[in-house]
């Protein structure tokens, strides 16, 4: 097996960066859009069929060093009680928001059955990656899922989100309390089912202040690290716009740490130290640009890695649905090719 | 006059901690949702009148240190050459976005005789406060109003502005050096009519790494501060999502750098030094919260300051328009008089 992302996930030598990107399994590519035109985003999710096989379209066609189940990281929400709609270019709709404290009571502890159609997809894309690569499983971390929960879609702002942190505090701590504990037993789940990796995608927590992300995120994002210390596999630890909480959620977990473009990698190691791995962090928007532009960026984000162990090439965050799939091929080889020790 | 403001920039030591709200002439107020139920904003923008009436209105209800003249950072880009309107709720539409260099070249050098009715606007203002409190001129930064220009309104992922960039690094140079230009003359003359300190805003320049903002933005806002170097006025340097560009902007130029709730105050403070004064950076959402919440929240910001002078209270962003009037003015009394000195 090609075992660079797990090597680099452990920090021990690779014979070249391993490279995977968020998203790989999308819009931007034919393939994908082809099973979409048939299916909606929900009917390839809940079909372990349909998921596999969209987790390994984009493993047929490029080189890369992992593949990641396809999910929707608001799955877990549905059967806690939330009822979801994605409407075509506007994102999901959450139809019954969480705001108070009794709506935060009938959410329920979901204990893995009612998911149990992700755990299947894993197994079959476990099966039918036979061995190529990697499997990544991965979840919403409880921000970013409380987030959309309460707002009841993507938000700019997260009025609502912040207005229940910062009037109801106890309530806060109950909803995100409980999505770490769904949150655990559904990647636990992952894992049993053969995800050899996980990622917490906290997307959205770069919205706080790192005073308000301590006391109202990380002991729960801790929880959920916890719980998995146990299960011996890499556990990834994503956000965007993280910049003034890196030391913040290295602390409550993750043995790879993963950044976005706006945090330089040399900076994230220093800050990080050598414990954790780093994943990160073109900038999506590069592999829209011309090959000259994107071969620049690449070498780029390579020399601030620098030549040590323990780095994943992946981008800042996921890919665009309008880039270029030649894009993507080119990006892939050039991180093998200029990584080469 | 009250000069606490203007003291706070110089970083002299002042009796209290001044205090002023980015947006604090808004829709959160009463008398301003009274004027724009008969005027649009451009008519605002373009009544020196009204522009100064609005700019009064939180001056007369809060004990605030400093009033910004009421505009929008987009007017300099109407006489340059683009058709813009504001949908209500929908932020600004530009209906002729810059794409290509004959775009770039097709705007006009505005001198601002074109934005007249701006300074007008700050001379009116300047005689209704009377010497009450300093008036602040301000603009937009020209990355932020690329932005703008090029995505034809407010965007999530800057896909055209950042492919222009990369695709057409000479014809953004192009650009971003005729905004510069432009923002230079139309400061200039906003501190000759009378402005007293002045604010550019790179509102959305944090969503650059700091490899693209040394490259594509920081020359062009070197050349705005130089030009303004001998104005001796307060220049106020302001973007959000900052956290790993603060010492560029701060090499850029300004004598106050703002900065948001995302970077601890005292962190700010270290990495830029002990030669710029620093104004933030309460979230604005916290301004929708409990009495107690609020409380809790100004005095950490105030301890994070730091008791040295050269700090000015401010928001990490404007005030939004769910905001209870009667939090604006607990939090403006809350700030005087904790920092009591």
């Amino acid at each position: 097996m090609n075992d660079r992302f797990l090597r680099a996930c452990r920090r021990e030598w690779t014979d070249c960066v391993p490279v995977w990107f968020m998203r790989q399994a999308g819009r931007y590519m034919e393939e994908y859009r082809a099973v979409r035109a048939k299916h909606s985003i929900l009917e390839v999710c809940k079909t372990p069929e349909l998921a596999a096989q969209v987790t390994l379209q984009p493993i047929e066609r490029f080189p890369l060093d992992a593949a990641i189940i396809f999910a929707d990281i608001l799955l877990p929400l549905e059967p806690m009680g939330l009822r979801i709609t994605f409407e075509e270019g506007e994102g999901p709709v959450i139809h019954n928001p969480v705001r108070t404290r009794a709506d935060v009571d009938a959410l329920r502890l979901v204990e893995g059955e009612e998911l149990r159609f992700v755990a299947e997809a894993v197994r079959l894309a476990r099966r039918a990656l036979d061995g190529r690569v990697p499997l990544i499983g991965f979840a919403g971390a409880p921000f970013t899922l409380a987030s959309y929960a309460i707002e009841g879609g993507a938000s700019r702002h997260y009025l609502e989100t912040k207005g229940l942190m910062y009037r109801e505090p106890v309530v806060w701590h109950r909803l995100l309390d409980k999505l770490a504990r769904v949150v655990t037993e559904y990647l636990k789940n992952q894992i049993r089912a053969g995800a050899q990796a996980v990622q917490l995608f906290d997307s959205w927590v770069g919205c706080l202040s790192p005073e308000d992300y301590r006391e109202y995120v990380q002991p729960h994002v801790g929880l959920i690290f916890d719980g998995l210390k146990g299960e011996n596999v890499p556990l990834i630890h994503f956000g965007t716009g993280t910049a003034t909480l890196l030391e913040l959620m290295r602390e409550a977990g993750g043995t790879v740490i993963g950044v976005d473009w706006r945090v330089p990698l040399d900076e994230a190691r220093r800050r990080l130290g050598p414990g954790v791995a780093i994943q990160g962090n073109l900038d999506p928007v590069v592999l829209l640009a011309p090959r000259h532009e994107i071969e620049r960026r690449v070498e780029s984000v390579l020399k601030q890695a620098g030549d040590e162990p323990g780095f994943i090439f992946n981008l800042g965050h996921g890919i665009l649905p309008a880039t270029p799939v030649e894009n993507v091929q080119a990006a892939v080889e050039l991180v093998h090719k200029l990584s080469q020790r």
